[in-house]
């Protein structure tokens, strides 16, 4: 199967999912059908399903079957979804757009867009809990407490707030990385760790399996700075030049588009290297290397 | 030892465990150091900590000491510290005053309440996947489903959508009983289910503790709307006069205050009906139901 076929078969199967897990309602008092519906909305929307992609190829080096790392998959992909919610709201970034739609809080309002956000977060770990994600309670737990790490005020969270404070600052190369291992890195990295912790692996393997998550986030960072500073706004289905915009480093802006994409270059590498304890199993994995370095949206 | 010692001691000991736990740092890239002050002011300031009490007396119904129930009741005020920060959001109620203090996004900035609040709500979950709350993952995960069921879509940020939706709609009782049920009561609910979950409770001792839970949740939202109708701000630390300003229909405004009176102490009966089960053992929480229906803040 070649790549973009195998990206396209887990992103359809991870929508079915969340399709069905966005449709299922509890014996109980009545729930809000309006936060549903924006829920639906931010979720199901266009999507790369990248860290899903991740979820399930990782699960797969150690022979688990896509089915059974979907809900997994899923909710990675909830608390993505949230975090672009929120980002998008007026007190945060304020953007109209996202993947070529109105953002949550155009196509509905404001409140509906913080409801949707923190739920679709809360509803990521009502998926790591249920038995149906792993049969074993200890899995589950990780999961939990992986997802949480990577989102926290210590992750993705944490992230944001040093990406928000950094405007109009001067950032050194350090600086941008360290927030961009944050907003970004960290969620990526638990996509594939995530995979390991459902195939058991061995803390050798989680551990090659890190070095390559962290290469591939900064990397998909570092392109997605270069398709800000040099994609249109059609193409890449968001506001683009918002960085220089808002004064905001970047790698781009430190180190000039020529080097920048050299350092894409290097990371490429650097994934592609730690994937070797798995030879050609890893196949799809090294794969999604070149897939982020030459993304166009 | 009186009640309002033991909530005084309780309150205490959770004040402590939250401050404990949210200035851990974990190795990787540093995190926001304004995050953290912003997590911290929204956790750590007054507050009845009336929910970790459920959590720690339920527990102790079952032999649970405080000492292994405090995460648990950390986690679930976490939740309910979250819930606070995005719903007094501009774009939520808007509200300047919370427990007598500026609201975060007064203190700090709107960008800042939103991603505390995120934060706050993932932090309640990494405590909840963590070994130290519960050396059974099996327990942790029940307690990430409940916690998550309880304060999701179909919970607590359910009941504030259709609260925000009821502004200006006509609304007979049971509307109203609904909404709060998800609002307030589930996680209320949640917080004495949490306490049997730590100490293995049975089915049978579960319904009884979930008749106890709803009867409180309900008779303490009745109490707030008296406050809401009848207090001064003063006394109550946050606006009152909203809900009839917001032209929002509540139990008080709908019954009157005096059915309204009524129907709390009805509430407190069958909460303490409830209990019966549990002998003396329950003095705590049934004292608790006193303190629920005549709080002054």
């Amino acid at each position: 199967m070649l790549f973009v076929e195998r990206l396209q078969a887990h992103r359809h199967a991870v929508e079915e999912r969340l399709t069905s897990l966005l449709a299922e309602t509890r014996s109980g008092p009545p729930a809000a059908a309006r936060l549903a519906e924006a829920m639906r909305y931010a979720a199901l929307g266009a999507g790369k399903r990248f860290r899903p992609f991740l979820v399930i190829e990782a699960a797969a080096l150690f022979g688990v079957p896509q089915t059974q790392a979907l809900d997994t998959a899923a909710a990675v992909e909830c608390v993505h979804c949230y975090s672009l919610v929120h980002d998008d709201l007026p007190g945060m970034d304020n953007d109209d757009l996202r993947r070529g739609r109105p953002t949550v809080h155009k196509a509905f309002d404001e409140a509906t867009a913080i409801l949707a956000g923190d739920a679709l977060l809360t509803f990521a770990f009502e998926i790591l809990g249920r038995p149906t994600t792993h049969a074993d309670p200890a899995v589950r737990a990780e999961l939990v407490l992986g997802l949480a790490r990577a989102s926290g005020w210590q992750g993705m969270a944490g992230g944001q707030m040093l990406d928000l404070e950094a405007e109009g600052e001067p950032q050194d190369e350090d600086g941008v990385i360290n927030i961009q291992a944050l907003k970004t890195g960290t969620l990526i990295e638990f996509s594939v760790d995530a995979g390991a912790l459902l195939g058991r692996a061995s803390i050798a393997e989680r551990q090659s399996l890190r070095a390559y998550a962290q290469a591939v986030g900064l990397a998909f960072q570092v392109a997605d700075d270069l398709l800000d500073a040099e994609g249109t706004s059609a193409e890449v289905g968001k506001a683009t030049g918002k960085d220089a915009g808002a004064g905001k480093a970047t790698l781009v802006s430190l180190l000039g588009i020529s080097r920048a994409r050299e350092k894409l270059r290097s990371l490429g590498a650097d994934a592609i290297n730690a994937l070797k304890p798995f030879g050609d199993r890893a196949a799809a994995l090294e794969q999604a290397v070149d897939f982020v370095s030459n993304r166009r949206s």
